[in-house]
């Protein structure tokens, strides 16, 4: 046994979260800071993870047509301003190259912190008739964003993502566009990730800078804050204005295309640590698991443990799995916690009396249960206990969302039942932003979305009294 | 008939080849310029052929026990200076990034020209003990070098690319690693982009800023100039000690580990279009084609005919290949210049008279040849056909490279063997960089690489006459 390896411990998550959740992201080997202030790298264990879900939803997005392509990195300030909403959003958070090789730059440019500008100005360009639409395009790239205070995988200075950006021949089937990227992104966000969401519409206030409406499925947390999950915009055809995008109509005159913008980032993976993750740290969904099942074969010095071993590893890899053998020399005790830390949907134990009776012992990382099969049926039953796994962490969270979502009918009450319970609070409102300033100051929470249920509360704003007849969720963000 | 839709027409590659290879680059519709000047944008086309080679060689990258990671994109001037000779290299091609948000900042961060110097840094924090070696990374993402001038695939200030990075406990392993990596892209090369290389050491005046010895793959192009197809770079533990990455060895003493990285870029599409491409347009290997097979309905408003179509599609597509049907209102002549100009490598015609024989008609890109084909073996023999085009392609590209390389025994031999004949001279070579200073001034060709296939064509350089061991390949190169 090699005595230099120890179990690492990490923060108890009732005791301090935040130290709990960055615990986990480096004791996983998931992230590492750099040495650039507010730059984090990812590791090759987190990387598999962001590798796995990009496989998963650009099949998703090549499935309903859409193409993938890659844009300059550097946006010229000019461009970056001739819509001004969108700058007046994003300038501020800006990276700016001003020098290029030893020449002082004319103009500077900036490091894409979204990239709508350069798209609108390539279609301003290649785009002529009707016939070419509807141009469906996406990017996977890096995207800076100058933010203050940062936290690894939810904000950061850099960070990976794709952003979809398409263009249309009428505003129907943009609009069309952007409700099926929401349900795409919900979709992956339950089925793969195994998280629940709430649909919904952004308010004037927390939209896209620029957009006419953005979309959003916001989840929740362990500790009961909300996390934006990922969202889809509708532009109508204001950057098309803005940037000269037209084309020949089938009337045979000119017009502008309408316009969708939809994203999801690397935040998907702070998402899963802080949705499903336990005190033992990390607990992956098998679709996004970088191993799906870890064989640990038990006093594997013994004759036959290591053969053993190996022929299920090559039998649960011919299966489609993802499965690896861990036969080196740390203590069972140690594998068991390292898997674990990195949340292994499935760990596999595998010794001499094992062997004798024909069995295997299957162990669930999500709920630690032991389930005896025998060797005949082992394909089968990793598949089902793996199913389980995904079944078992949505039904977790679902009950997480459901038994926290609060409705209140006034400021105080809001502010309480975030205080003492935590989750969405539901209120009626009005409409107006300053009832969105009131709720912030006053309880500390941010709208999170119209949700698409809509429920009948009241008559009126929660906030200020007045006639109300939408339904707002809140809460404390990430 | 759509009437708006002509043939375009490209420059003849024998009047203006490098008009020739612009004009594909357009009209195959690969790339667009962007607004930002030496930058350019990856249309849909350009950016599957991409994904294609990604995703081979990332399976290659992945059989062999490399990890992809992500690194931040900037990198603090101080620390791209801790090695000399790299920062020499590129700080005089660097982006460098001055303000971030509204602050300036205290120390500028350069656009990542390539990342040694992060992943350095990043391994003096991780690497404790050689039992972690070897670290076996690879990152896909894209550089920017301020280049002059600039040449769509060849030359841009942003490409795109993968760059390995390992570090090994021994010497000989990271050689062994700098030569493996070698192969890897020259089987890429001549297995799945059909260009035969020749592999070699760079001389110390054309290795890589910082490198011990950096190792090549130079491809031929059809006019005759030489293109660096790849590199991969031996660094010995020069960076390891210039970075401060150490590790507790085998003997229990803190030692520095052995470097290599290799990389390969967007550029490999600019040698497929040279390599292979004519008058007609592009001419892609099947493996990396976003589009295998190509099927055209002959007299398509006769009954049967788009059903027929249609089935030979899911046929094809069922057995594996990227297929589509074109039932557009375009004529047949313009649909057969339209894939030809994007280098689709078989064409199936199926019409009326077809059907009722059972048959259909196969054509491929790469010689025009046309095969007659019963229906019931359509799969087999489309396989047949596109194993044939990548056949046919590699030897034309073999004879068109060894029919143009050329012994020559003094630089005025050579510059007039170069000038009269083209492509890779061979020479003798005293190892002097004055030797090759004198036949860049003279012959206008830099020095490509010392084979490892080395042939003794005389006892003394060519350029200065003293005593010589080695062959050197030269060429014009883009």
């Amino acid at each position: 046994m090699a005595k230099d390896k120890k179990v690492e411990q990490i923060t108890d998550m009732e005791v301090d979260f935040a130290q709990w959740y960055t615990d986990i992201c480096r004791k996983a080997e998931l992230v590492e800071y750099a040495s650039v202030k507010g730059f984090t790298i990812l590791r090759p264990y987190g990387y598999a993870i962001w590798e796995n879900m990009q496989r998963i939803m650009d099949a998703a997005f090549k499935k309903t047509g859409h193409q993938n392509v890659a844009m300059p990195v550097l946006i010229p300030e000019s461009l970056l301003k001739k819509e001004g909403e969108l700058v007046n959003g994003f300038a501020p958070e800006c990276a700016w190259v001003t020098q290029g090789g030893s020449e002082q730059l004319e103009e500077r440019l900036a490091f894409r912190p979204t990239s709508e500008t350069m798209f609108c100005d390539h279609w301003s360009r290649v785009l002529h008739s009707y016939r070419e639409l509807p141009m469906l395009y996406n990017q996977w790239c890096s995207v800076i964003r100058w933010e203050k205070t940062t936290r690894p995988f939810l904000r950061s200075r850099e960070f990976w993502w794709q952003e979809g950006h398409t263009i249309h021949e009428t505003a129907e089937e943009a609009m069309a566009e952007t409700e099926q990227q929401l349900n795409c992104y919900a979709d992956f966000y339950e089925k793969v990730l195994a998280i629940p969401v709430v649909k919904g519409r952004k308010t004037e206030k927390e939209k896209f800078a620029g957009a006419e409406a953005t979309y959003t499925v916001e989840c929740m947390m362990k500790d009961h804050k909300a996390l934006q999950g990922a969202t889809s915009h509708y532009f109508g055809d204001k950057f098309s204005r803005a940037y000269g995008v037209t084309f020949t109509g089938r009337d045979n005159r000119l017009q502008y295309p309408f316009q969708t913008s939809w994203g999801s980032t690397t935040r998907m993976i702070g998402a899963v640590i802080m949705a499903h993750g336990d005190n033992n740290g990390l607990v992956l969904p098998p679709p996004i698991a970088p191993i799906q099942v870890i064989i640990l074969p038990v006093a594997q010095h013994k004759p036959g443990v290591l053969e053993a071993a190996a022929a299920l590893k090559d039998r649960l890899a011919a299966a489609g799995l993802r499965v690896q053998v861990d036969d080196s020399e740390n203590s069972m005790g140690w594998k068991c916690a390292q898997y674990e830390m990195k949340g292994v949907p499935l760990r596999v134990e595998i010794g001499p009396r094992d062997i004798e009776a024909g069995q295997c012992v299957l162990v669930r990382r999500s709920d630690g249960e032991k389930t005896v099969v025998s060797l005949g049926a082992l394909e089968e039953a990793a598949k089902a206990q793996l199913a389980l796994v995904q079944q078992g962490l949505y039904e977790k969270a679902k009950r997480n969302l459901e038994e926290h979502c609060w409705p209140a009918w006034s400021v105080e009450e809001a502010k309480r039942l975030q205080e003492e319970k935590g989750g969405f609070i539901k209120t009626m409102w009005c409409g107006d932003v300053a009832c969105e300033q009131k709720m912030k100051e006053e309880a500390g929470m941010s709208s999170r979305c119209l949700p698409f249920a809509q429920e009948k509360l009241s008559d009126v704003c929660a906030c200020c009294g007045r006639p109300a007849d939408k339904m707002l969720f809140w809460g404390v963000a990430y």
